[in-house]
């Protein structure tokens, strides 16, 4: 099986830890031994100005998640959503209605289904791939999640050198290290079975990173980037 | 404490990596430091044509750790059904309905009940050994889940042998290695401790075999056996 | 940010390795990198005769942080209580019964409180520190949590040069090393990042001690510590 995936993550913490917006949405195309992307694409948000109500997210997922489909020729997209595994195009309102999902759920899968759900009909009618709402079962899904976190880090590298520091929550337990080729993203969950990630940069060697421990949050792990200029 | 538990686990996988069947029962035998079994026995289903509610596995899982905790003389028995630690003589009808568990749970439990619990009665008279329903509190419940997956590895590559190939979905966060004199089995998860066991084969050298996470379900690792001839 | 945390845990086991009661209530003051404690403190509780309902082992948490807090000028307390991530100077009855947790929890909280609400608003108002019921989503709490598994083996070390023998329970997913000069505790779970603890002491080679798994509470480490003599 090949498989497309995506997720949003990586966000701009302030003094104190807490996050601001998110930083990347991810789409990675995957194939045996699953274990990192062949490839992948990005989107990058404004944590400076974000949709907290996730709608924006999802929306970014589904239409970067299609066109790396369409480049690969994946034979399938797992989304991170959780509805049952439901495929989108199935997703209208009465299927909706009839989730048993929280109430704020069903709201905003309302509203993003009139949208999301033709394009998801649309696109398996012209290549018969389906769009899965598998959710945080699919190691696909996680590898995503792991490049966000990588893409993540590379916007903060950029965004150190012009503002001189920044500080950014990693998704859930993954570290990244930033050596002077490339960005490596690793899950710190063995459970996993050994998921990461890679990225070819080039690193300014005048700036200082850090990582460690979220204090306000267990299991996120935070990169600090500092300009020595 | 020497302790008995038995577990149900192992499943032939389809071309998209859902389970059809549940391969191997195995009870262990262990004693301090409870890290891996001093005696191991196994009984193999059919993956092919599996009771899907669960009910044959149950009764398997009691039957074998009762054989192995007679030739053992083993103190107690853990069994994997968490109905709340209780000791399967006492598992009566208003206990069961008694018990907060579902309602799918209680039927199942109803109907096992019949059968099962007069057998841990009889054995529980005779010996003074209890059937804990304890569940994955149970580090040997999860050691002896760890052997259903080496015994899983066997059958697959007996499979292999005979069939050409074969994709086996191990018990949750475990991985197998395949040398030429054994199979290795352990845990994933260091939060255990270090769990796992060893199984003596003579491994064909005319097989492949490959592990990797299943794309379909997180902390679930896949084992695929090849034959070369 | 300089955080005070604290938590109570190391349980004396029985022959079952059942809990008998905790061992040590610690304090942590950790700054960054939030891996471990630059200080800590102890209060020792009787495990032989232990308030199970833990309202003893909350208001010595919030006694001892208050403490370790002024002797550190630390900015902010992380408590192992999870209301809400309310400041605990806030908790009066009326928003204690407007919580989301369990009756139990409730009627614990509201005798607590009138104690503890007016001690905690003294200290903020003497020092502006909020008293934070984060629970187990702090990092800090879980360093509180390996310090007081350190502080448990310590005092095991030294029950058993007067007793011959103390099997103690850890708290959950820790190890600890007794080496010659110090206790190292560490994370089992790699999830964390690395947090650890060292505490130094003077190990008498006339006792041994085991490290193993919990039979009976799966992730849990059981240190058991012998006489020699």
């Amino acid at each position: 099986m090949k498989i497309v995936a995506s997720d949003t993550g990586g966000a701009v913490l302030d003094e104190e830890y807490n996050p601001l917006g998110l930083i990347a949405t991810a789409a990675v195309y995957v194939e045996k031994p699953y274990i990192t992307a062949k490839k992948s694409i990005v989107k990058y948000g404004d944590p400076f100005d974000y949709d907290l109500s996730g709608r924006k997210a999802i929306k970014d997922e589904v239409l970067l998640a299609i066109q790396l489909a369409r480049e690969t020729k994946a034979d399938v997209i797992h989304l991170d959503s959780t509805l049952g595994g439901l495929p989108l195009r199935q997703l209208d309102k009465p299927t909706i209605e009839a989730l048993r999902i929280s109430e704020r759920g069903k709201r905003i899968w309302l509203e993003l289904g009139k949208e999301l759900q033709p394009i998801a009909k649309k696109f398996w009618e012209e290549t018969g791939v389906e769009i899965l709402t598998i959710g945080k079962e699919s190691t696909i899904v996680r590898i995503a999640e792991i490049f966000a976190g990588i893409y993540s880090a590379k916007w903060g590298i950029e965004y150190a050198m012009k503002k001189g520091h920044v500080r950014i929550g990693l998704p859930r337990y993954m570290e990244v290290k930033i050596l002077s080729d490339k960005i490596l993203g690793k899950s710190l969950d063995p459970k996993e079975g050994g998921l990461y990630g890679e990225l070819p940069i080039n690193f300014d060697e005048k700036l200082n990173w850090e990582l460690y421990p979220n204090p306000v949050a267990r299991t996120f792990m935070v990169l600090e980037i500092t300009s020595r200029r």
